[in-house]
């Protein structure tokens, strides 16, 4: 039996899944402060000794250096009561067995890589697009990782002329996140994003940012598939705009798969990161 | 003994070393026709039968996709002689010996990985800047490639508010590319490169170009090491202009080694990409 722990910034998901990733049981509660999360975590796998590996995918920024001191921590994150927390280091106190650490995005790029919508791929890319936006990517088997983790959703890019929204990251104000992630909707509109009517120019316009960074991701990694999940892929016209303008950009200057299984949906769903968990908690053993 | 083959679209290098990836022989040709060429090539490694595999590095667009028809193929290039060449295949006709295939910038990121600038890494970027951008990755020992191989030099970058060049990349007018390779430089000004002064404000707006692009790279792949060669790079200032560019724009959002040591010059100049020839045919033995 695997153990996954899926740990986000406003919820945490553990479950415990067989060798064929299937999830047996889920648990899932709000993220409070360190101490009293993990509790509930320990109290979770407590009840399952026959746990021979956990995997976690966590929110960031978290140091996956294995070079660094600080391998396992939870960096700078702005929520400061998990700033410089040793997340691994505590499970590891608790638990005797190996333990996979990543980011969720990555989690949720392998959990999609084995068993999802790139399951028939060698190599993939998971954006997914929220308040923030966030990616992870996989190359033939390998996470892309290096100095630290991808941050893929801070890419720069080019504004749209009729766009005179400054963005709103506080590093890059105008990055891709700072131009795209669902908030920024609300800053430009006053209104929230599933109040805007699907006809309304902005679906156009992020749909131009994002195709962007598709182009540049492409350009830079040639993935066979790229999975795209997240709040604002829920716009219904959002999948059918991105390829549009992604064919655009691109100009044919590579080739791609065919567009409609290229860039697609997340076939996981909403278990994509837990499931990557208990992959890389195999892969941990 | 190993063999290596730099092709490139006006010379070509070829070469045979020892299994330290030292260059015993090593002969130059101009590019001409396929079959000429291959003669010469031909000629060269006919002498030394004791050669146990070939590694090729070769200008493109090429087929690296092992599941294509075309695999080992020139492709798409604007060189209309070397369009559609089945170039691995007429090596593999000549000699039954492994034979590696990359392009020519993973070939030189090959290179600096294991034996040059980037040899104390576990992944980096090779790109180079002169009459095109090109560039290869490399991350945990392998070549990053997937549908096809990476094309980083002609990614979506911003215009520079002080900079009116349209650009002149034929596919996509303003990528990096057609921004900011050296032609862009005679297209602005009708001057050549060499002959603008050390203070002309256009090396400014490269190491923008430039600075964007390897922030791009860094946010993407996260590699310990950036390498950056080519015509452009010789330019006495573009090292400290593109350092300080990347430092303003990445806006310490992510961690990277002391820029010094992060953004560098091909340790092995010139023999880059024949001496990851020689690395890339140790591999396919």
């Amino acid at each position: 039996m695997l153990g996954a722990i899926e740990a986000g910034g406003t919820k945490f998901v553990c479950a415990v899944g067989d060798e064929d990733f299937k999830i047996i049981e889920r648990v899932s509660f709000a993220t409070t402060y360190p101490e009293e999360t993990l509790q509930r975590v320990f109290d979770f796998f407590d009840t399952y000794p026959q746990v021979k590996a956990i995997g976690i995918g966590s929110f960031g920024p978290i140091e996956v250096n294995k070079q660094s001191q600080k391998y396992g921590y939870i960096t700078s994150t702005p929520k400061t009561n998990w700033r410089n927390f040793n997340f691994l280091g505590e499970m590891k106190k608790q638990y005797s067995i190996p333990i996979g650490w990543t980011t969720d995005v990555n989690a949720a790029c392998l959990g999609e890589y084995k068993v999802g919508s790139a399951a028939d791929d060698h190599s993939c890319i998971y954006l997914t697009v929220g308040t923030g936006i966030g990616g992870g990517a996989i190359v033939k088997g390998e996470i892309i990782e290096g100095f630290g983790h991808t941050e893929m959703g801070h890419i720069i890019i080019r504004s749209h002329p009729d766009d005179d929204f400054d963005g709103f990251c506080p590093y890059h104000k105008n990055c891709l996140e700072g131009l795209a992630a669902g908030p920024s909707i609300e800053k430009r509109y006053g209104i929230k994003a599933e109040n805007l009517d699907a006809n309304h120019k902005i679906w156009e316009i992020l749909a131009y940012y994002l195709a962007q960074a598709l182009v540049n991701y492409t350009l830079i990694l040639r993935p066979e598939k790229i999975i795209l999940g997240g709040g604002v892929m829920n716009q219904v016209r959002m999948m059918d705009l991105v390829k549009k303008e992604f064919s655009f950009l691109l100009a044919d200057y590579v080739e791609t798969p065919d567009l409609d299984a290229y860039i697609v949906t997340p076939s996981l769903r909403d278990n994509a990161g837990i499931t990557g968990g208990l992959i890389l908690a195999r892969q941990a053993l």
